[in-house]
């Protein structure tokens, strides 16, 4: 990381997470040492507060208590949509079904979701995540989710924006073959997969995702992007 | 019910029900001066049974707990399967993530759910279904349901098979045009939409079924049965 803001290319963090706040998610990575900040990191939060603004819609949340902070600012009287992030403990009978009636109450029902992840491993093993929950309320309300994060088109796009470059200038470095890489290169973006983290040999066989280029871990993917400069 | 079991007719309860034993269902129908038998009654969990017994499938359950009981003869050790039913209270996140490692960690994941109902209307309000929560297991696991109950076409062949008649010989009662109504029509039967109970006027322009014939209740149901004999 330090390399590349060093040669003064433009970086952003772009995740997933859903279950803390962008505050807390940085500490922690400072707190492991790297150079980060709030204002370089793309999460699906901030961009559905974008979304809510700009439509005005006023959410009824189902997200974790820990990312409740990051919709301070937006009104949430008298909701007209559903916002459903990875709420984990939060995912109660009482609440998936309080959630379900806010959304058929409306005339269209409109549902924003934080993700479309399947499932994830935590140290006391698998949970299923956002997308099957996503899936549950779509099915009971008839509707289609509006899916923020990785891999939707809008939310590389938000990042790229907030950069001020445009897709063919960028390169999107990730583990994830079809949420980091298969998201980046629709966007019109180049991307490399690194060999680390949820990468897994079968990644490079593939059907629908090819990335650009394999990279052994991440020092690798800045050798390789600063040789081009 | 009297005048058809008066005229000899076979007859069989079809019935979605999953949040209680037959038992229990009759003994409130017979509160209410049904005459009516347990063993008058199809239902999702017992054709489960039997699917479970054939194919030797050992099932995890994630149902009511009133439901228990139907599955009382089933071998529940080490499963290889997952049942789910409208568990009502029972879908807690513990139990949902529970019943998603039983299917993930199946080489090739089976689940058979009892149903596959959007949502029901309780005194205190709307809940999903257990329909709802299938989806959620189906995307989380990459798998499709196996469902059994109406509208599935083994679910009306078991009734017809308990009472050894053809679809061609049997005609089927309901207030539901897609569940009671159109399943039985894509088993053969012919097919009577009672204007009681939840049929709503805009069914009776429903794009995909039509019923033989409307009644508006069930004694008009019995009247035009017995008029044809």
């Amino acid at each position: 990381l330090n390399r590349i803001k060093a040669s003064g290319l433009k970086l952003r963090f772009c995740t997933n997470e859903t279950q803390a706040t962008r505050e807390k998610f940085v500490k922690k990575l400072q707190g492991m040492g790297f150079d980060i900040s709030v204002a370089e990191v793309t999460a699906p939060a901030p961009a559905a507060c974008r979304i809510l603004k700009e439509r005005s819609l006023r959410p009824h949340l189902l997200v974790h208590n820990d990312l409740v902070p990051e919709f301070a600012e937006i009104d949430k009287a008298n909701p007209n949509c559903v916002v459903i992030g990875d709420a984990a403990e939060n995912f109660t009978y009482a609440n998936l079904n309080e959630a379900f009636r806010v959304l058929i109450g409306m005339e269209k029902p409109v549902l924003i979701s934080l993700g479309r992840g399947r499932y994830y491993k935590e140290t006391d093993g698998l949970k299923l995540d956002v997308g099957a929950y996503m899936k549950a309320l779509e099915y009971a309300c008839d509707v289609q989710a509006e899916v923020v994060g990785k891999p939707a088109k809008t939310f590389f796009e938000s990042a790229l924006a907030e950069m001020g470059v445009s897709p063919q200038q960028a390169i999107m470095i990730g583990d994830d073959i079809v949420n980091d890489v298969g998201g980046a290169q629709r966007c019109g973006m180049r991307a490399l997969q690194v060999r680390t983290g949820k990468y897994r040999p079968c990644d490079e066989n593939h059907p629908h995702v090819k990335p650009d280029a394999y990279v052994n871990n991440l020092a690798e993917a800045v050798d390789m992007i600063l040789q081009q400069l």
